[in-house]
Protein backbone atom coordinates (compact mmCIF):
# COMPACT_ATOMS: atom_id res chain seq x y z
CA UNK A 1 0.00 0.00 0.00
CA UNK A 2 1.45 3.66 -0.99
CA UNK A 3 1.74 6.11 1.26
CA UNK A 4 -1.40 8.93 0.89
CA UNK A 5 -1.61 12.16 0.71
CA UNK A 6 -4.77 14.55 1.54
CA UNK A 7 -4.65 17.85 -0.95
CA UNK A 8 -6.85 20.54 0.34
CA UNK A 9 -8.25 22.76 -2.26
CA UNK A 10 -10.44 26.23 -1.86
CA UNK A 11 -11.51 26.96 -5.77
CA UNK A 12 -9.85 26.60 -9.24
CA UNK A 13 -7.97 30.13 -9.57
CA UNK A 14 -5.05 31.87 -8.27
CA UNK A 15 -7.10 35.51 -7.63
CA UNK A 16 -10.34 33.69 -5.76
CA UNK A 17 -9.31 29.85 -5.54
CA UNK A 18 -6.34 27.43 -5.41
CA UNK A 19 -3.18 28.72 -7.58
CA UNK A 20 -4.11 26.20 -10.55
CA UNK A 21 0.11 25.55 -11.28
CA UNK A 22 0.80 24.74 -7.79
CA UNK A 23 -1.75 22.58 -7.41
CA UNK A 24 -0.57 20.57 -10.28
CA UNK A 25 2.62 20.70 -9.94
CA UNK A 26 2.28 19.13 -6.35
CA UNK A 27 0.07 16.19 -7.57
CA UNK A 28 2.81 15.44 -10.75
CA UNK A 29 5.69 15.54 -8.11
CA UNK A 30 3.40 12.87 -5.36
CA UNK A 31 2.27 10.84 -8.72
CA UNK A 32 5.89 10.43 -9.67
CA UNK A 33 7.17 9.34 -6.40
CA UNK A 34 4.57 6.77 -6.23
CA UNK A 35 2.27 8.31 -3.26
CA UNK A 36 -1.23 8.31 -3.38
CA UNK A 37 -3.68 11.43 -3.08
CA UNK A 38 -6.97 12.27 -2.85
CA UNK A 39 -8.38 15.88 -3.13
CA UNK A 40 -10.78 18.24 -0.42
CA UNK A 41 -12.50 20.91 -0.90
CA UNK A 42 -15.33 22.82 1.49
CA UNK A 43 -18.82 22.69 0.03
CA UNK A 44 -19.62 26.24 0.58
CA UNK A 45 -19.93 29.52 -1.20
CA UNK A 46 -16.91 31.18 -2.69
CA UNK A 47 -16.10 34.04 -1.08
CA UNK A 48 -16.27 36.01 -4.47
CA UNK A 49 -16.02 35.52 -8.08
CA UNK A 50 -13.07 37.31 -10.21
CA UNK A 51 -12.80 37.75 -13.44
CA UNK A 52 -9.23 36.85 -14.10
CA UNK A 53 -8.93 38.72 -17.55
CA UNK A 54 -9.83 41.65 -15.75
CA UNK A 55 -8.90 41.09 -12.09
CA UNK A 56 -12.22 42.70 -11.08
CA UNK A 57 -14.94 41.49 -8.95
CA UNK A 58 -17.84 39.12 -11.11
CA UNK A 59 -20.48 41.24 -9.09
CA UNK A 60 -23.65 39.11 -8.64
CA UNK A 61 -22.30 35.87 -9.59
CA UNK A 62 -21.82 32.95 -7.21
CA UNK A 63 -19.44 30.29 -7.35
CA UNK A 64 -19.65 26.51 -5.39
CA UNK A 65 -15.73 25.95 -3.68
CA UNK A 66 -15.83 22.47 -3.81
CA UNK A 67 -17.70 22.18 -7.36
CA UNK A 68 -14.69 24.47 -8.98
CA UNK A 69 -12.35 22.65 -6.96
CA UNK A 70 -13.18 19.52 -9.04
CA UNK A 71 -12.11 21.05 -11.65
CA UNK A 72 -8.90 21.09 -10.71
CA UNK A 73 -9.10 17.68 -9.40
CA UNK A 74 -10.50 16.18 -12.74
CA UNK A 75 -13.76 15.16 -10.78
CA UNK A 76 -12.13 13.35 -8.52
CA UNK A 77 -12.62 15.12 -5.44
CA UNK A 78 -14.46 15.04 -1.65
CA UNK A 79 -16.38 17.27 0.55
CA UNK A 80 -13.78 18.75 3.52
CA UNK A 81 -15.95 17.51 5.71
CA UNK A 82 -15.09 13.62 5.15
CA UNK A 83 -11.16 14.44 5.52
CA UNK A 84 -10.49 12.12 8.23
CA UNK A 85 -6.65 12.53 9.01
CA UNK A 86 -6.17 8.84 10.23
CA UNK A 87 -6.86 8.02 6.49
CA UNK A 88 -3.86 9.52 4.96
CA UNK A 89 0.07 10.22 5.82
CA UNK A 90 0.19 13.97 5.09
CA UNK A 91 -1.46 16.93 4.07
CA UNK A 92 -0.77 19.13 1.89
CA UNK A 93 -2.09 22.70 0.92
CA UNK A 94 -1.54 24.61 -2.03
CA UNK A 95 -1.96 28.68 -2.08
CA UNK A 96 -3.90 30.91 -4.18
CA UNK A 97 -6.17 33.70 -2.65
CA UNK A 98 -8.65 31.50 -1.89
CA UNK A 99 -6.84 30.75 1.22
CA UNK A 100 -7.22 33.77 2.48
CA UNK A 101 -10.88 34.32 1.37
CA UNK A 102 -12.65 31.31 1.72
CA UNK A 103 -10.31 28.92 4.08
CA UNK A 104 -9.76 32.01 6.31
CA UNK A 105 -10.85 35.52 6.29
CA UNK A 106 -6.68 36.87 5.88
CA UNK A 107 -7.53 38.91 2.90
CA UNK A 108 -9.94 40.80 5.19
CA UNK A 109 -8.78 40.48 8.81
CA UNK A 110 -5.49 39.97 8.56
CA UNK A 111 -3.80 39.10 11.84
CA UNK A 112 -7.32 39.04 13.25
CA UNK A 113 -8.43 36.40 11.03
CA UNK A 114 -10.29 33.34 11.75
CA UNK A 115 -10.09 29.94 9.96
CA UNK A 116 -12.54 27.63 8.49
CA UNK A 117 -14.20 25.56 11.11
CA UNK A 118 -14.18 22.23 9.38
CA UNK A 119 -10.41 22.89 8.00
CA UNK A 120 -9.41 23.68 11.53
CA UNK A 121 -10.98 20.12 12.14
CA UNK A 122 -9.30 18.39 9.85
CA UNK A 123 -5.77 20.02 10.59
CA UNK A 124 -5.88 19.01 14.27
CA UNK A 125 -6.09 15.58 13.35
CA UNK A 126 -3.02 15.79 11.41
CA UNK A 127 -1.40 17.95 14.41
CA UNK A 128 -2.52 15.26 17.02
CA UNK A 129 -0.99 12.22 14.80
CA UNK A 130 2.31 14.23 13.94
CA UNK A 131 1.69 14.09 10.49
CA UNK A 132 3.51 16.05 7.68
CA UNK A 133 1.53 19.28 7.05
CA UNK A 134 2.91 21.12 3.80
CA UNK A 135 2.07 24.61 2.84
CA UNK A 136 2.95 26.98 0.06
CA UNK A 137 2.29 30.03 -1.10
CA UNK A 138 -0.08 32.30 1.21
CA UNK A 139 -0.81 29.35 3.07
CA UNK A 140 1.20 29.52 5.66
CA UNK A 141 -0.33 32.42 7.12
CA UNK A 142 -2.80 30.20 8.64
CA UNK A 143 -0.38 28.01 10.19
CA UNK A 144 -0.98 30.17 13.54
CA UNK A 145 -4.51 29.79 14.07
CA UNK A 146 -4.53 26.44 12.55
CA UNK A 147 -1.75 24.39 14.65
CA UNK A 148 -0.89 26.68 17.18
CA UNK A 149 2.07 29.16 18.06
CA UNK A 150 5.95 28.92 17.51
CA UNK A 151 6.01 26.80 14.49
CA UNK A 152 8.52 27.89 11.47
CA UNK A 153 7.22 28.68 8.20
CA UNK A 154 7.49 31.16 5.06
CA UNK A 155 5.68 33.15 2.84
CA UNK A 156 8.76 34.53 0.77
CA UNK A 157 9.88 37.51 1.84
CA UNK A 158 6.67 39.93 2.20
CA UNK A 159 6.72 42.74 5.18
CA UNK A 160 3.34 42.87 5.74
CA UNK A 161 2.37 38.98 5.65
CA UNK A 162 5.49 38.08 8.08
CA UNK A 163 4.39 40.73 10.43
CA UNK A 164 0.82 39.26 10.30
CA UNK A 165 2.73 35.69 10.85
CA UNK A 166 4.15 37.00 13.43
CA UNK A 167 1.69 38.87 15.28
CA UNK A 168 -0.10 35.74 15.35
CA UNK A 169 2.06 33.92 17.60
CA UNK A 170 4.40 32.05 14.21
CA UNK A 171 7.50 32.29 13.17
CA UNK A 172 8.37 33.92 9.88
CA UNK A 173 11.53 33.02 7.80
CA UNK A 174 12.49 34.29 4.69
CA UNK A 175 13.00 31.89 1.81
CA UNK A 176 13.86 32.33 -1.97
CA UNK A 177 11.37 31.09 -4.08
CA UNK A 178 13.38 27.88 -5.11
CA UNK A 179 13.58 26.41 -1.39
CA UNK A 180 11.77 25.90 1.45
CA UNK A 181 11.78 26.13 5.46
CA UNK A 182 11.23 22.86 7.55
CA UNK A 183 10.29 23.36 11.03
CA UNK A 184 10.97 19.49 11.62
CA UNK A 185 10.07 19.43 15.70
CA UNK A 186 6.76 20.45 14.57
CA UNK A 187 6.27 18.40 11.14
CA UNK A 188 5.85 21.68 8.81
CA UNK A 189 7.13 22.13 5.68
CA UNK A 190 6.73 25.77 3.90
CA UNK A 191 7.01 26.90 0.37
CA UNK A 192 7.25 30.38 -1.31
CA UNK A 193 6.14 29.73 -4.86
CA UNK A 194 3.75 32.23 -6.12
CA UNK A 195 4.05 34.57 -3.38
CA UNK A 196 7.88 35.49 -5.03
CA UNK A 197 7.49 32.97 -8.46
CA UNK A 198 7.69 35.06 -11.65
CA UNK A 199 8.03 31.57 -13.78
CA UNK A 200 6.48 28.60 -13.46
CA UNK A 201 9.92 26.78 -13.33
CA UNK A 202 10.78 28.21 -10.17
CA UNK A 203 7.64 26.93 -8.93
CA UNK A 204 8.54 24.15 -9.75
CA UNK A 205 11.66 23.57 -7.79
CA UNK A 206 10.90 25.18 -4.23
CA UNK A 207 7.62 22.92 -4.49
CA UNK A 208 8.99 19.69 -5.43
CA UNK A 209 11.46 19.70 -2.86
CA UNK A 210 8.73 20.64 -0.38
CA UNK A 211 6.79 17.34 -1.61
CA UNK A 212 10.36 15.50 -1.55
CA UNK A 213 10.58 16.64 2.03
CA UNK A 214 6.95 15.72 3.17
CA UNK A 215 7.58 12.48 2.00
CA UNK A 216 10.97 11.95 4.08
CA UNK A 217 8.78 13.01 6.61
CA UNK A 218 6.26 10.43 5.98
CA UNK A 219 9.46 7.88 6.74
CA UNK A 220 10.55 9.53 9.67
CA UNK A 221 9.20 8.20 13.45
CA UNK A 222 7.35 10.80 14.39
CA UNK B 1 15.68 36.74 -28.09
CA UNK B 2 14.48 33.24 -26.52
CA UNK B 3 11.83 31.63 -28.90
CA UNK B 4 8.02 32.36 -28.47
CA UNK B 5 5.23 29.82 -28.46
CA UNK B 6 1.59 30.50 -28.52
CA UNK B 7 -1.03 28.46 -26.63
CA UNK B 8 -4.44 28.36 -27.50
CA UNK B 9 -7.11 27.62 -24.71
CA UNK B 10 -10.88 26.88 -24.73
CA UNK B 11 -11.52 27.40 -21.21
CA UNK B 12 -10.40 25.85 -17.72
CA UNK B 13 -11.38 21.92 -16.83
CA UNK B 14 -11.44 19.16 -18.86
CA UNK B 15 -15.14 18.56 -19.47
CA UNK B 16 -15.84 21.87 -20.67
CA UNK B 17 -12.42 23.72 -21.54
CA UNK B 18 -8.84 22.68 -21.59
CA UNK B 19 -7.33 20.36 -19.40
CA UNK B 20 -5.58 21.98 -16.69
CA UNK B 21 -2.75 19.59 -16.35
CA UNK B 22 -2.00 19.86 -20.20
CA UNK B 23 -2.11 23.41 -19.98
CA UNK B 24 0.14 23.62 -17.36
CA UNK B 25 2.22 20.68 -18.03
CA UNK B 26 2.92 22.50 -21.30
CA UNK B 27 4.01 26.10 -20.04
CA UNK B 28 6.05 24.03 -17.14
CA UNK B 29 8.22 22.49 -19.81
CA UNK B 30 8.52 25.67 -22.35
CA UNK B 31 9.66 27.56 -19.29
CA UNK B 32 11.95 24.57 -18.14
CA UNK B 33 13.92 24.92 -21.73
CA UNK B 34 13.88 28.64 -21.37
CA UNK B 35 11.42 29.18 -24.51
CA UNK B 36 8.45 32.27 -23.56
CA UNK B 37 5.10 31.66 -24.14
CA UNK B 38 1.45 33.76 -24.22
CA UNK B 39 -1.57 31.76 -24.26
CA UNK B 40 -4.91 32.87 -26.50
CA UNK B 41 -8.24 32.10 -26.14
CA UNK B 42 -11.36 32.69 -27.94
CA UNK B 43 -13.97 35.74 -26.87
CA UNK B 44 -17.06 33.69 -27.17
CA UNK B 45 -19.29 31.55 -24.87
CA UNK B 46 -18.65 28.72 -23.57
CA UNK B 47 -20.73 25.79 -25.53
CA UNK B 48 -21.75 24.67 -22.08
CA UNK B 49 -20.94 24.43 -18.40
CA UNK B 50 -20.03 21.10 -16.62
CA UNK B 51 -20.17 20.53 -12.89
CA UNK B 52 -16.91 18.73 -12.52
CA UNK B 53 -18.13 17.32 -9.74
CA UNK B 54 -21.31 15.61 -11.08
CA UNK B 55 -20.61 15.48 -14.37
CA UNK B 56 -23.62 17.20 -15.02
CA UNK B 57 -24.51 19.97 -17.42
CA UNK B 58 -25.37 23.09 -14.88
CA UNK B 59 -28.40 24.29 -16.65
CA UNK B 60 -29.06 28.15 -17.55
CA UNK B 61 -24.87 28.66 -16.48
CA UNK B 62 -22.73 30.76 -19.46
CA UNK B 63 -19.35 31.60 -18.88
CA UNK B 64 -16.88 33.10 -20.97
CA UNK B 65 -14.28 31.52 -23.00
CA UNK B 66 -11.24 34.04 -22.36
CA UNK B 67 -12.52 34.56 -18.72
CA UNK B 68 -12.28 30.93 -18.13
CA UNK B 69 -9.22 30.55 -19.64
CA UNK B 70 -7.59 33.67 -18.25
CA UNK B 71 -7.58 31.37 -14.93
CA UNK B 72 -5.39 29.00 -16.57
CA UNK B 73 -3.04 31.60 -17.57
CA UNK B 74 -3.16 33.70 -14.39
CA UNK B 75 -4.36 36.62 -16.39
CA UNK B 76 -1.42 37.02 -18.84
CA UNK B 77 -4.30 35.83 -22.01
CA UNK B 78 -5.17 37.85 -25.33
CA UNK B 79 -7.93 36.77 -27.45
CA UNK B 80 -7.81 34.58 -29.88
CA UNK B 81 -8.52 37.07 -32.66
CA UNK B 82 -5.27 38.80 -31.81
CA UNK B 83 -2.45 35.50 -32.53
CA UNK B 84 -0.22 36.47 -35.40
CA UNK B 85 1.61 33.80 -36.97
CA UNK B 86 4.08 36.07 -37.35
CA UNK B 87 4.79 36.68 -33.98
CA UNK B 88 5.65 33.39 -32.36
CA UNK B 89 7.67 30.40 -33.38
CA UNK B 90 5.65 27.39 -32.63
CA UNK B 91 2.37 26.71 -31.67
CA UNK B 92 0.32 24.68 -29.08
CA UNK B 93 -2.85 23.34 -28.13
CA UNK B 94 -3.56 20.94 -24.85
CA UNK B 95 -6.75 19.37 -25.16
CA UNK B 96 -9.89 19.11 -22.62
CA UNK B 97 -13.59 18.86 -23.98
CA UNK B 98 -13.23 22.11 -24.72
CA UNK B 99 -11.31 21.39 -27.89
CA UNK B 100 -14.29 19.20 -29.44
CA UNK B 101 -16.87 21.42 -27.87
CA UNK B 102 -15.85 24.91 -28.35
CA UNK B 103 -12.76 24.98 -30.74
CA UNK B 104 -14.92 22.07 -32.77
CA UNK B 105 -18.18 21.12 -33.09
CA UNK B 106 -16.89 17.44 -33.15
CA UNK B 107 -18.53 16.32 -29.60
CA UNK B 108 -21.64 16.58 -31.36
CA UNK B 109 -20.96 16.41 -35.32
CA UNK B 110 -17.83 13.82 -35.55
CA UNK B 111 -16.42 13.77 -38.79
CA UNK B 112 -18.88 16.03 -40.26
CA UNK B 113 -17.47 18.87 -37.51
CA UNK B 114 -16.37 22.43 -38.04
CA UNK B 115 -13.70 24.10 -36.56
CA UNK B 116 -14.50 28.07 -35.22
CA UNK B 117 -12.96 30.53 -37.92
CA UNK B 118 -10.50 32.59 -35.74
CA UNK B 119 -9.00 29.42 -35.12
CA UNK B 120 -8.86 28.13 -38.84
CA UNK B 121 -7.41 31.61 -39.33
CA UNK B 122 -4.28 31.84 -36.76
CA UNK B 123 -3.53 28.07 -37.96
CA UNK B 124 -3.49 28.73 -41.58
CA UNK B 125 -0.75 31.14 -40.51
CA UNK B 126 1.51 28.70 -38.61
CA UNK B 127 0.87 26.15 -41.39
CA UNK B 128 1.97 28.49 -44.34
CA UNK B 129 4.88 29.47 -42.73
CA UNK B 130 6.01 26.12 -42.30
CA UNK B 131 6.14 27.01 -38.35
CA UNK B 132 5.62 23.54 -35.70
CA UNK B 133 2.44 22.85 -34.89
CA UNK B 134 1.60 20.72 -31.50
CA UNK B 135 -1.95 19.17 -30.22
CA UNK B 136 -2.46 16.73 -27.73
CA UNK B 137 -5.00 14.62 -26.22
CA UNK B 138 -8.60 15.18 -28.13
CA UNK B 139 -7.03 18.48 -30.31
CA UNK B 140 -4.98 15.98 -33.00
CA UNK B 141 -9.06 15.17 -34.03
CA UNK B 142 -8.96 18.88 -35.55
CA UNK B 143 -5.96 18.39 -38.04
CA UNK B 144 -7.86 17.66 -41.13
CA UNK B 145 -10.30 20.22 -40.84
CA UNK B 146 -7.46 22.64 -39.56
CA UNK B 147 -4.61 22.12 -41.36
CA UNK B 148 -5.71 19.21 -44.36
CA UNK B 149 -5.54 15.95 -45.25
CA UNK B 150 -2.70 12.98 -45.21
CA UNK B 151 -1.12 14.25 -41.98
CA UNK B 152 -0.07 11.76 -39.22
CA UNK B 153 -1.31 12.79 -35.80
CA UNK B 154 -2.53 10.10 -33.01
CA UNK B 155 -4.98 10.11 -30.02
CA UNK B 156 -3.72 7.26 -28.82
CA UNK B 157 -6.08 4.15 -29.75
CA UNK B 158 -9.66 4.60 -29.63
CA UNK B 159 -11.41 3.41 -32.73
CA UNK B 160 -14.48 6.13 -32.89
CA UNK B 161 -12.25 9.05 -33.02
CA UNK B 162 -9.44 7.38 -35.04
CA UNK B 163 -12.08 6.45 -37.44
CA UNK B 164 -13.02 9.89 -37.33
CA UNK B 165 -9.50 11.14 -38.13
CA UNK B 166 -9.16 8.65 -41.40
CA UNK B 167 -12.76 9.71 -42.91
CA UNK B 168 -12.05 13.58 -42.49
CA UNK B 169 -8.39 12.20 -44.58
CA UNK B 170 -6.50 12.56 -41.59
CA UNK B 171 -3.56 9.38 -40.82
CA UNK B 172 -4.46 8.41 -37.86
CA UNK B 173 -1.24 6.32 -35.86
CA UNK B 174 -2.00 4.51 -32.22
CA UNK B 175 0.46 5.63 -29.68
CA UNK B 176 1.54 4.57 -26.26
CA UNK B 177 0.54 7.71 -23.43
CA UNK B 178 3.87 8.33 -22.95
CA UNK B 179 5.08 8.40 -26.51
CA UNK B 180 4.54 10.98 -29.49
CA UNK B 181 3.77 10.90 -32.89
CA UNK B 182 6.08 13.35 -35.26
CA UNK B 183 4.82 14.02 -39.13
CA UNK B 184 8.29 16.03 -40.20
CA UNK B 185 7.11 16.66 -43.55
CA UNK B 186 3.91 18.62 -41.98
CA UNK B 187 5.86 19.39 -39.00
CA UNK B 188 2.63 17.98 -36.28
CA UNK B 189 3.43 16.78 -33.01
CA UNK B 190 0.90 14.99 -30.87
CA UNK B 191 0.86 12.89 -28.01
CA UNK B 192 -2.74 10.94 -26.50
CA UNK B 193 -2.01 12.83 -22.92
CA UNK B 194 -5.61 12.28 -21.22
CA UNK B 195 -7.01 10.28 -23.94
CA UNK B 196 -5.49 7.24 -22.26
CA UNK B 197 -3.32 8.89 -19.09
CA UNK B 198 -4.40 7.46 -15.81
CA UNK B 199 -1.79 9.37 -14.43
CA UNK B 200 -0.58 12.53 -14.23
CA UNK B 201 2.85 11.57 -14.50
CA UNK B 202 2.43 9.67 -17.54
CA UNK B 203 0.81 12.38 -19.04
CA UNK B 204 3.68 14.45 -17.97
CA UNK B 205 6.10 12.40 -20.00
CA UNK B 206 4.54 12.32 -23.06
CA UNK B 207 4.03 16.13 -22.88
CA UNK B 208 7.29 16.75 -22.33
CA UNK B 209 8.13 14.80 -25.46
CA UNK B 210 5.97 16.59 -27.54
CA UNK B 211 7.48 20.42 -25.91
CA UNK B 212 10.98 18.93 -26.62
CA UNK B 213 10.19 17.50 -30.56
CA UNK B 214 8.65 21.46 -30.94
CA UNK B 215 11.63 22.92 -29.65
CA UNK B 216 13.54 20.66 -32.09
CA UNK B 217 11.85 21.42 -34.84
CA UNK B 218 12.12 25.05 -34.11
CA UNK B 219 15.49 24.49 -34.78
CA UNK B 220 15.24 23.14 -37.93
CA UNK B 221 15.22 24.77 -41.38
CA UNK B 222 11.34 24.50 -42.51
Amino acid sequence: MSKQVAVILSGCGVFDGSEIYETTLTLLRLDQLGIGYRCFAPDIAQHHVIDHRSGEVAEGESRNVLEESARLARGEISSLAELEAGDFDAVILPGGFGAAKTLSTFAEAGDEMEVLGELAEALAGFREERKPIGLMCISPVLVPRLLGSGIAVTIGHDPGVAGAISAMGGLHRSCGVEDIVVDFENRVVTTPAYMLATRISEAATGIFKLVDRVDELMDLQA
